[in-house]
């Protein structure tokens, strides 16, 4: 089974796929998709249509997209919740459920620890998927999501129900 | 040429489409959509497919989407963003160009003042759209910000090139 994680973001949205073998995780394929331009629709039409490639192209059977706002920051937060909806959106479009995480549940899955800085995701995604060329610290992210989700997915019988849905 | 107005939210998205003809404005249709239940994907799903089947319908020439956040809820105003995104990007799927518009500019647009209440933006918009009945206020407030789109795209001529351009 393929899990596709996502981080989203309007200006990097990092995806990452791993394929799920039992307790066994490998990596697929993992990047990066830009969004550029004055006109904030046009932004995210492309958004969509990138991530929609993906899907296509990858086929994952689950999905999962970090959970995060800036509390500081409303203008910021409310940029963040649009690329989010359409990160949200895709995966849903192609059938599939979508689960969600806190960046601490991601860290706490992935590091062993809930503060984890960028370079210690990013180093234990490359010791979980080895081989793994990271397409940035975007993309690492979205791994750790993945495989975060996959984490769950194995515990208490999950996996073989998301299987039995996706077949 | 039709325009649509939407007032995007999670829990209650509303939406108005007018006919421009010259000066002269008139009511098509308004509604509000309204997305309950637990996932979030499932959600911006039924979100999408409902306004995606309003665009196709009224089959409008432009759209216009209210601009707004709470600064003070980052969670509030990550939802109202998710719903946003889904907003732009039915309109951008359907070739059409959006504009936003900041809640005080549709008050001054429709009432004449930037801090006019709920009440006030019906009344108005029921005065300027003759026979028109309200699906409620965020349906009000959706028509407010098509009648908002419509000034604008009648000043200085943006109305003949907007015709033009959906030709």
């Amino acid at each position: 089974m393929r899990v596709l994680g996502i981080d989203p973001g309007l200006r990097n949205l990092g995806w990452g796929v791993i394929e799920v073998a039992g307790s066994r995780l490998s990596h697929v394929a993992n990047g990066i998709i830009r969004s550029e331009g004055k006109e904030l629709a046009v932004r995210l039409l492309s958004l969509h249509a990138a991530l929609a490639e993906i899907v296509a192209l990858h086929r994952p059977d689950a999905a999962a997209v970090e959970q995060t706002f800036v509390n500081k920051d409303g203008a910021g937060t409310l940029k963040l919740g649009q690329a989010r909806g359409i990160a949200l959106l895709v995966p849903a479009q192609a059938g599939l459920s979508v689960g969600e995480y806190a960046p601490n549940a991601v860290k706490k899955a992935v590091v062993g620890v809930g503060h984890a800085d960028k370079a210690q995701i990013a180093h234990m995604v490359r010791h979980q998927l080895p081989g793994v060329a990271l397409a940035g610290p975007d993309a690492a992210d979205a791994l750790a999501i993945a495989i975060c989700h996959a984490h769950y997915l194995q515990s208490a019988g999950r996996l073989a129900a998301a299987i039995r849905g996706a077949a």
